[in-house]
């Protein structure tokens, strides 16, 4: 028995007698307070009615508050949260190295050192959803990219759901009026054959504002701070209700959700720069665009979109 | 200075004087000594003639003599050997993730967790070639598999030039007369867009005969013992000339000398079991199997060759 199965015991909003507790789990009524202790140095509100507990209120924060709001959801079965992380994809990362299965999530009050694509630094202060999960797909490295297609869906549903009408940018930005509000970094170790195990990161500016140019945060775009465990857990509900289902679903919904597709967009690879009209994504992920010599393929480039 | 650079200037065959070899670097007599000695450890034969050195013998194997044979490579700049290893991958990964460059190679005697594909187990007793090479391509994770591909190759034409003749079988061993003489493991990290590192795996039955069945080496080939150090070079030069050439030439080649293309095959993926003809492979590497169902493209599976 943990907190979190006592804090699974409260979540219907009844009155649960200490005793109740124990005898269920087996363990004494001191062990059944201690976890309750630790629900409220969390930050969770449990009333103590009579001989029972009741749950008041959850803290928009924390790994137990985000396991609370995962219900029962596979990703999330186990949460690891850190007030300070260097970066949650490193740490997620890491832990599936030593064996950590599917699901498992890793999240944090803020990063020291958070990451970007290429290597680049992502600013992650206090007040955003700085989260990465461990996935274990059975899939190839060459159909890996319908991982940050997903992620990228997910975060724009769970945007909508709060009321935030956001854009997907190829390759892997979420944006609210062309201002960058999530980023998500997905890294992994493969065979040829077979992805041993991916990390899929998020950066959302929930309610943290980071100082840098054309960037907003949720918080900014409905007035109000929003509850990040309720965000967090929203967005890995609905990757998994994404990665269940097809891949062909997660690219049409994709491509719906793109605020790329169409635009005029100035292309940077490793080795050249182009212009031209982003015509749609390929099924390997990659953005095919119409430019005056023809249309090019690129699946590894910075994309920026024109006015 | 180290003992690598006095090998490099004794490689001509002619004698350099100690004197000459302790100015040109700006070290004492003593310390080109200490180096001589260290070759001579490795089972170098450097002859001491009048004032100078000269090198009469170059050892089958060990990590100089790999050194010694890469010439001017760019793979296997760097080698680090060990008599024993637990698995030339996991090693190389590690090395790749404190920061190994493009080409550190390693080298090992034996490996006593050698790794075969989807973890199973390669045995690689002493007498084989057991080498991994870190690589820092600017590759997409889907591009990835022209790395498989190529390392197959450069295994068959290193073969080839020591007068054995083998095939390549889909996804990545090397036969002989459909007897196992060597397999491919490439392991990667990569985010969406790209490979941060791979790492190109060989275990090659050179003078070793693996107790498994249909498995035969090239000592057996050819009758007597191949020099290791010798093959293991070639076959990472191989590489490295592929690597370097376009990945239309990678395909063309492995479709010429692969054994699989054309025969009957029984494929076995996760889900399900098949019977084909072996007709191509797409540009991603996946098999393209004739069926009586129609074609089947499939990118990871075990494939079994059929009378």
């Amino acid at each position: 028995m943990d907190a979190g199965d006592v804090l699974q015991q409260l979540s219907d909003g009844g009155t649960v007698s200490g005793e109740e507790l124990a005898e269920q789990y087996g363990v004494s009524r001191n062990a059944v307070w201690k976890h309750v202790e630790k629900l409220r140095d969390e930050g969770f509100e449990v009333e103590s009615a009579g001989d029972g507990y009741r749950l008041d209120s959850i803290p928009d924060t924390g790994g137990l508050a985000v396991r609370y709001h995962l219900g029962d959801s596979e990703l999330g079965g186990d949460v690891e949260y850190h007030e300070d992380v260097d970066s949650t994809n490193s740490v997620a990362a890491e832990a599936a190295r030593d064996g950590a299965g599917h699901g498992y999530l890793v999240v944090a009050g803020r990063q020291t050192g958070g990451k970007g694509r290429r290597g680049r630094e992502w600013e992650s202060p206090e007040g955003g959803v700085w989260a990465s999960c461990v996935l274990r797909p059975e899939l190839s490295p060459r159909e890996a990219s319908v991982i940050t297609l997903a992620a990228s869906v997910a975060v724009a549903r769970a945007l909508e759901d709060v009321g935030v009408d956001a854009e997907i940018k190829w390759p892997n930005d979420v944006l609210v009026d062309d201002q960058k509000i999530c980023g998500v970094l997905v890294e992994l170790e493969a065979d040829s054959e077979s992805v041993h195990y991916a990390v899929v990161g998020l950066g959302l500016n929930a309610n943290a504002h980071p100082d840098v140019e054309d960037a907003t945060s949720v918080a900014e775009e409905l007035g109000e701070d929003v509850d990040r465990a309720r965000l967090t857990a929203s967005v890995f509900r609905e990757l998994e209700d994404l990665l269940d289902g097809s891949r062909e679903d997660v690219l049409s919904e994709w491509r719906r959700r793109s605020g790329t597709l169409g635009r005029e967009v100035r292309i940077e690879t490793p080795d050249e720069v182009f212009w031209g009209t982003a015509a749609d994504i390929d099924d390997t992920g990659a953005l095919v665009v119409d430019t005056d010599d023809g249309e090019r393929v690129v699946s590894a480039a910075d994309c920026e979109h024109l006015r």
